[in-house]
């Protein structure tokens, strides 16, 4: 079994599930799933056919053959990386081919794998922002890979928080290896990595041979301003792996995401060959494939959408984008009068919302804040690397509707402003 | 990236899928893929609403929630494990309630995750017999975790070879924690493990506290005879994780396998659901969950079938038997008059026969065999886990017509018998 350390951040994600059990009737901003009423599962089944009679096109094949193959065991890097590669340029700006695109299951698969490949030496780390997403922290745990935060807490911007965490890991004789990013909308804080940021931490990962894993769950949700480029699509060095998923576009279900593998991995096509077949290779012996039938679903809407989403994900993105604005514009009403204790920002997009308090709010407060105001929140400690983020808060609006926006906020403030009496 | 040792085993499904593409026009005894021609994929997505409604029925929901929930995120440890029990109990004799199922990715996700839960520490070891599935062979690999093999050569019985072999790693600082076995039909060899060596090995594995994975995925394809009872039939002691698939009884791109953990682990209670929670934090970080479209179909289909799937596989179990006999026949056409040099075995049921040769076939061998006669066979030694195993051969006849066969197996006892001119 896993060591206690590793035991207890392990636990976060079933405390939550029970928690949200315990306090069914409590307004959630916890759960970070997509809104299911965009969700149209048979409709979608209906598209495999879609898929199946374009191979059967390209293939000079038949029905039967493509069905039959369709069912089979499949290759380890997927089936529809052509498509996927197409989407990927058209909606997110990242040219590549299907060659350099791996088929996982989900993004999850993609981000264990790759911490795994980059980082196999005792001594190599990876680094991340602090908080950050509890899927990287779990997988680097699970492959007893150090997931070191990167220290932004002392005022300085991105980039340099980056130097002189690398510096300070290669003092201490471990080697950086990788950097896991959510540079658009950030899941937990909701933020976006400035353009310029994004070309100084590229220079720096080139410099200290860093591979990026460019996470961008949510990049196609931004409701305001304009989008910075992808690292992916910034990157001349090869220092990018872009990690991405249909569970936020389609539905979580589908269970396909994927990794695009730069041509060159710094500088070295051989290398990106390698990493490339380690991947396939590891991926074989975790999973086998991504299965077929859950890829033809997304080639068949692929296909159908004419190689982007923006148009089928137009519904929900304006859905976030109004409870986004319920959500500013009930903090606004009910803990504005305190805004000099309380801050938040302003998610350009995404799912999530982060609020800090003059307090800490731990997992005890949580289960108050549930039991007796019926609002669960998430405490951002449970996101951090280090126990710190004690007084800030994640507001997931991606899953709740208008009014309860409206009415959970004012019980959250209740909350708030019982714990900010003297 | 992984050590060189670890690279060459990684690389040998890669070569085989390459010798394939090389070869297109060679009959392939090589690919241990079901047959085809019995999938019926459009079929069986129409049974999803079958399990939809069983939901809604059981839930007293209505049929567009339950169809939402099934696009959402969903159970680590998976919804459909009361049917899945269901089918092991009456398929398998397998006794085990929903509670002990953990849906996986497909069995090889069980036993990538089953290796790395079970053998945390440094010295500790998991065992297999020698030769092996490559599945678990590349699976420990990844993890780091050596895979030992049990040296059955010395002419011993089975559990005799495990008790020294156990008796050998304790002696040199080692610890064996899981062992890993097909007891059924076991690929490559296509052997079943007598009921009095699976007493015995229950016996060996409890006085050790070794836990057994019973990879169990041709079980239902026996031809002739009596099934010995599974050990997870037989374990008294709570030592037994049974693992399984649909991919040889449904198909394999429907990837849902599942773990079955034993009510008392060890006699433990508690060390059970450890096991269970550890397993299911696991998954979380590599593929969230099972997907719930795949783990549907399955479910309408075990649903539509009243539990077992004996009926549901009763044609290919058919074909395969056919197909068994075919090559026996084959065999004994073609080689029975230099059986006194090269022998082979009567798989009672499964996908695979092995036939022992008086000299060395290895990778080059087989590309000789299939440039030049037209025929693709699996070395043997490809599956060993120490080189060893270089003068057997692996035959395949899940996925061959009759006609192939005939003719494969007159094209292969060619290049036998030229290799055995003096």
């Amino acid at each position: 079994m896993v060591q206690q350390e590793t035991q207890s951040r392990l636990s976060v994600m079933n405390f939550l599930s029970e928690a949200a059990l315990d306090y069914p009737h409590a307004i959630s901003f916890a759960s970070g799933r997509p809104a299911q009423q965009f969700f149209d599962l048979d409709g979608w089944l209906g598209e495999i056919p879609r898929y199946r009679d374009h191979v059967v096109r390209q293939q000079r094949s038949n029905a039967d053959t493509v069905g039959g193959l369709l069912a089979q065991y499949g290759r380890a890097a997927g089936i529809v990386n052509e498509l996927v590669a197409e989407q990927i340029g058209a909606d997110h700006g990242v040219p590549c081919s299907g060659e350099q695109v791996i088929v996982m299951n989900g993004c999850q698969e993609a981000l264990a794998l790759c911490l795994q490949a980059l980082c196999p030496q005792p001594g190599d780390v990876a680094l991340a922002r602090n908080p950050t997403y509890i899927g990287a922290t779990g997988a680097a745990d699970c492959a007893g890979i150090p997931l070191v935060p990167i220290g932004e807490d002392d005022g300085d911007d991105f980039p340099a928080a980056l130097a002189r965490t690398i510096g300070s890991e290669l003092a201490q004789g471990r080697q950086p290896r990788a950097l896991y990013l959510i540079p658009e909308f950030d899941n937990p804080t909701g933020v976006v990595l400035s353009e310029s940021d994004r070309l100084a931490t590229l220079a720096l990962c080139e410099r200290y041979r860093i591979a990026i894993l460019e996470d961008n769950p949510y990049g196609m949700f931004r409701f305001e301003g304009k989008a910075p480029p992808a690292l992916a699509a910034l990157d001349e060095y090869g220092v990018v792996l872009h990690l991405g998923t249909y569970s936020k576009t389609i539905c979580p279900a589908v269970r396909v995401g994927f990794a695009v593998v730069p041509d060159t991995l710094f500088g070295s096509a051989a290398a990106s060959r390698a990493l490339k077949t380690e991947l396939g290779e590891r991926r074989s012996y975790v999973t086998v494939n991504t299965s077929q039938i859950n890829q033809a679903m997304v080639g068949g809407i692929l296909l159908r959408e004419g190689g982007s989403l923006q148009r089928f994900i137009e519904p929900s993105r304006t859905f976030y984008h109004r409870n986004r604005d319920a959500l500013l514009s009930a903090l606004e009403t009910h803990l504005g009068p305190v805004r000099d204790r309380v801050t938040w920002n302003r998610p350009e997009g995404g799912f999530f919302l982060s609020l800090r308090l003059p307090f800490a709010f731990m997992r005890d407060d949580m289960l108050t804040c549930a039991s007796e105001y019926g609002v669960l929140t998430m405490p951002m400690t449970f996101f951090s690397l280090d126990g710190t983020q004690r007084e800030s808060v994640r507001l997931s609006f991606s899953n709740v509707s208008q009014d309860e926006i409206g009415r959970g906020v004012a019980a959250f403030a209740s909350y708030v402003r019982q714990r900010l009496q003297p």
